[in-house]
């Protein structure tokens, strides 16, 4: 092991922990608030902003990735290297266990306290507007292949450097603002994951479709942009 | 046919489909959830990062318009071939109506789904405030003309380079914090046919506005642009 | 005249023209819109992307004013010609006035059009949240004094090119997010005058407080800048 | 003393002023104001964007730090010399109890004026949601540390040039967005002294973990920077 692959997984560890920490914490802590409550339109922006924040500070480092599926779509599409997949994956899933454990101390940390949904994902009943499985899934493939559409543009080399992790952030801000009535949106496994695990019992049981939705999308989204898109490996 | 024009064209339709799928997407399936729905902010904030996203991602391969209007608007002031118009338009046009078509097998995957009016745009009865067809027509003009001095501006040679997609994706968001209550705000012909196609009927007899208002604000914007602020051609 | 001032004024009008249209626009029209409108925070995001993108679509030009207390302290800090004051003010409002008129004939073309404050400053009875005259005083005076040091500093040679326009225009944001219920925020003689003009009558007898106490918190600001943070005229 | 030294005490005075009559001038005047009150989700962005406008306006002057906690941070991580510290958090904390008498001054210039908790922190009982110490203070602690490795990781030499000022800044609006209701939110010492003054007496006595947390959180997030992710002491 090279001495800067550690530094690739802690980055992607701390990366994803804020991630779920911070897009799951405003879902979970401030979003229906009282009367001042930040809202799906708060949510959004967290969960964008933790991408923005992360990419600027650590994507230097490891890439920025902070997602299974955007890693399973970069090497899809010849940007990333398959052989760092499953340590990127690892670092990436523990963070945001660790998230949702540090959330769930401080959630349950006053009088009365219920977590609720836990910001997990769902369908059908567990989707927040009721969506059912065919919807969700469409959604979430939807989603993440533009995701990856976008990450792969601002990334390249003809793109306008500095400014993808602020394209980026604010692309999964905008996926949040479509789509949270659908499946609280995932397009993300190891966001998936985390709360699922210290949340109401049906996630687990649906978080198949938060690994197999996100994934899908991503390659999908890989594929159309080396179709239709790409100048090359690195464009 | 180059090589590089069905990349140009993927572009637009892939952007286009982005710009309507986000941005009706959002006011569909998110503006008026119960108690922390996104609102109109949330809507436009949605559409404005569609084109930041885009922008980004694929404005180095086609310039980015995702619009008729600006397309024609480009074309007015001497910064894009009308030889490419009808290509550009085309492909703008069909990824709107994908993006309607994706977006209405989503809004109606869930038990007594309501499309409502589909995020269509529409004047005096189907205008969210009941303005009226000059209100609108006004309202459309001034919009999408100072919408293209924006855009000549920002993308001028003398302008800071880089924040071109920034500026012009806000000035969307922008656009659309205004002018919500008067047209449900087109400034874009493409982003008004695809919702058209699927919701209620009387929004296609209202069409013909929401081509003829922003492609004659675009033209005014850059007839503005090169009377009274252009260098020429590039600036 | 030289040829290029011409296009100075033109950008100064057409600036404030955006300014108090976006600005004092998406107040009238979709501030209070029922259940989904924007609220005070989307005002405020309009009046700061109205900067946002007349900086950067304008400022090569014209330097980006839109506002003569911004004009005004500029020159007083050493970085604008007092000579092109008069004619940067009369454009800029002239271009409020002709933004006060479109958005009239907006926002009263539909039935039972009510124009309410039309978007216009004021203290005691006048203030959103019934702030007194001396309240009113402070708050622009201290909101435009830092508004100038954010504007010099951020425009300074040793600051981060290209950025400017981001900050300056966040910072109006951010000015509005605090002021609004205080004064309905002015920080702008001309944003001031134009709604005055065609709004309730008690407006114009107020406006002297949205000339005097912005331009003196300018000259603050442009002071406090040259003594505390300055390394010379260009920093 | 150089020269330059009273400069940076001034910018750290000024920014931290800023920061707390924005932040908390927010959610003083504006938060709640009925029917179209800005919500936590403004008040999240007005701290963000007090950082984000002194960041560029003021942070080639003094480095931008306007809080003690991260003052101190900066210093453990070997970015600032601890021999500036006192005079640092002397400027920043004037800075801010200046800033809490300008916004009483302000807040109380109106009939019936009720200035409430005037944006102070708190735990248990004066927590906005009501959570205990022990979730208050892991909830400072954390928040603290990932801003730390933000700010270290996006002002490091190999970060994108510029854009740092945007990522921090934007950090602390998503701090504000998933913390508020946990403790109205402070990783910032000067923040929560200045508003104790001039508020409610109990917030003297919480003012202890307002000072204690935030530092611990910055020390921890500066020995995690550079444990697991430094190349060395500018990176």
């Amino acid at each position: 092991m090279e001495h800067s692959t550690y530094k690739k997984w802690s980055a992607e560890f701390i990366g994803t922990f804020w991630l779920t920490l911070g897009g799951c914490g405003s879902a979970v802590l401030a979003a229906a608030f009282p009367n001042v409550g930040i809202g799906l339109l708060g949510v959004s922006l967290a969960f964008g902003l933790t991408v923005v924040t992360g990419a600027y500070a650590l994507g230097p480092i490891s890439g920025g990735h902070f997602n299974p599926a955007v890693s399973i779509g970069l090497a899809a599409a010849g940007r990333f290297k398959a052989s760092q997949l499953a340590g990127y994956i690892v670092a990436q899933v523990l963070g945001a266990i660790a998230a949702a454990g540090i959330l769930y101390l401080i959630a349950t940390g006053k009088p009365g306290a219920d977590i609720g949904g836990f910001a997990t994902n769902g369908y059908g009943e567990h989707s927040p507007g009721k969506y059912g499985m065919t919807a969700a899934l469409l959604c979430e493939v939807v989603m993440t292949a533009v995701f990856l559409i976008v990450i792969l543009g601002a990334t390249a080399r003809r793109a306008a450097g500095g400014f993808a992790g602020l394209a980026i952030g604010l692309c999964l801000t905008l996926i949040h603002l479509i789509s949270i009535p659908v499946t609280n949106t995932s397009v993300n496994p190891a966001r998936s994951t985390g709360p699922a695990l210290f949340g109401p019992s049906y996630a687990v049981s649906e978080l198949w479709l938060f690994w197999a939705a996100p994934i899908a999308g991503a390659i999908i989204g890989a594929v159309i942009y080396r179709a239709l898109l790409s100048n090359g490996n690195d464009d």
